[in-house]
């Protein structure tokens, strides 16, 4: 079977997402779709349901209004978390509600859920379109229920690691494995090879976004690509921190508390000082184990999928890759 | 064919959405969905997809879940524009923006608009649900169009009536239309009939807009239920203050626009004035003229239908008492 390369595929992709055109009137309503659309993004979603996909068969362009959708839906709430956070910036530019207004990013994120829905459906074989519609809807729901999980943390000072684990397997995970899935089933996998590929799209999803929360702190900010200590400056509720809030003695708990409490400081003084209580407690190598845990879990549930290791050698080194481990 | 009338189909629709239960975690994110899913209404465009549907089919039990569909999406729109309006109460209750915050107006509303596509897709008939999700998410899209040049016309003070009757026409008629559609495809009606049907509703939908418009200045209160003058206390751009700017003379057009400027006014002084100019315009008989052009297109396309009268009855009856006029 004719097999692409994510990079093969990601082209593809790029280019068929660069192409819908939703220059329709209202251009207020539009533009700002186009505008986010627009930013570009490693379009992780689409390449992983494009490889799920190519597994079972060939023709990919058969499902690219499917992978177009998945990756309108994850700007969608790209654009509605910055609303909510109140972000400035995204990828380098500034954000819908700051380059237009909120109403805008409202209105228009609205709008670009919608078209997420009508691109799963374009196209989607009579026989296939409930389930797709089933995993689709059932993902973009618990997306939302992460975010919620997410913004209710931020006020609390006693998350567990169990209940945080959990909010980044509803807000990161269920969508790239939702994506795998919907790949699998468009492709005629087998129920197991489904679901199979749904688990190894959740502990890949977990690695992944543990692995960000790492980088933040550990990271060469050469590689890394954002300032090291964003998530520590900005009491970011993330693995590490809980973590820390956990498992540190009394004395270090007490001064990482002031300095979530903390409004005037030194931004390189509190990175260094909580980065200091971190190394105390040898969070670097919790970390790692926890990652290698759902790692090569990931890779399990992969090694599980019934057709032939060297169909899936593209997905094994696009997910390797993103991890940054030596393939 | 047994029918049921619009306050049986009521009755039952009413009773479905209050036993449909999103009480699931997090609460945060269902619990604004519930509190505006509760704040009843005239449940308008279930009850039409139901008398549309119970034209062709006894069984209407069979399509509750678009019937709540299309009401959760309704509902969604209300929350979301409340947000955007800055308006404090909805129903006589505060809206979900003041109750909870503005964030959870946002993504208790992105939550429900995908609740909304659940439902639509729930129990669809396969052979149906390719259409059925097609009318959805066009009409879907157009509300939102409609809501963006509502909001751009408020800055503006050239909108022509055709302008004000497009807008209306995506912001509330296509819904009402989408609605006996849907409930028509659903129902087997042939491709003419569902035709009929929708342009009954955007004519009915004109017809219903263009009276709430007359009602704010020349309603009487104990029935209209608002108070009067409402929208002309805001500047809301009605039919009535299109026409006025567009035909007033030179004096009556300066004053008109002095109000639509004014700051700091009495209420009363203010909707007295404005009525008057109105009034010598001749503006009551030019609207109630313009209602009846489009009430009475929509019962001629309700006659297009090819079904005997008899059944039309509970359909022409429901749209009639919409309008408040003799049977």
């Amino acid at each position: 079977m004719k097999q692409q390369t994510s990079e093969q595929l990601f082209g593809q992709i790029q280019d068929y997402i660069e192409h819908l055109s939703y220059m329709r009137e209202p251009k207020g309503l539009y533009e700002p779709i186009e505008y986010v659309l627009s930013l570009g993004g490693k379009r992780l979603r689409p390449v992983l349901m494009l490889l799920a996909y190519n597994l079972y068969r060939e023709d990919v362009e058969q499902i690219f209004p499917q992978a177009a959708g998945i990756e309108t839906y994850h700007n969608f709430t790209l654009l509605h978390d910055d609303l909510m956070d109140k972000a400035d910036m995204r990828r380098g530019k500034p954000v819908v509600h700051k380059k237009w207004n909120e109403n805008t990013a409202i209105l228009s994120g609205d709008a670009m859920l919608i078209l997420a829905f009508q691109l799963m459906l374009r196209q989607c074989p009579a026989e296939k379109m409930q389930r797709v519609m089933e995993v689709f809807g059932q993902v973009a729901l618990e997306v939302c229920e992460g975010q919620q999980w997410d913004m209710e943390f931020e006020t609390r000072q006693d998350v567990s690691v169990g209940e945080y684990i959990e909010m980044i397997r509803l807000k990161t995970s269920v969508l790239l494995a939702g994506a795998l899935q919907i790949g699998a089933i468009l492709g005629g996998a087998s129920d197991e090879d489904v679901r199979h590929l749904y688990d190894f799209g959740i502990q890949a999803g977990l690695a992944f976004q543990l692995q960000d929360d790492y980088l933040d702190v550990y990271g060469d900010p050469a590689v890394f690509g954002k300032k090291i200590g964003g998530d520590i400056l900005c009491n970011k509720k993330t693995y590490m921190l809980i973590t820390a809030l956990n498992r540190a003695d009394e004395s270090d708990r007490k001064e990482l508390l002031r300095w979530l409490g903390a409004c005037d400081f030194v931004a390189e003084e509190k990175i260094a000082a909580v980065t200091s209580i971190y190394n105390r407690i040898g969070m670097a190598g919790i970390c790692e184990e926890e990652i290698e845990k759902y790692y090569s879990k990931a890779l399990e549930f992969l090694n599980k999928v019934s057709v032939d290791a060297s169909l899936k050698e593209n997905l094994r080194t696009f997910v390797c890759r993103l991890m940054n481990r030596k393939l």
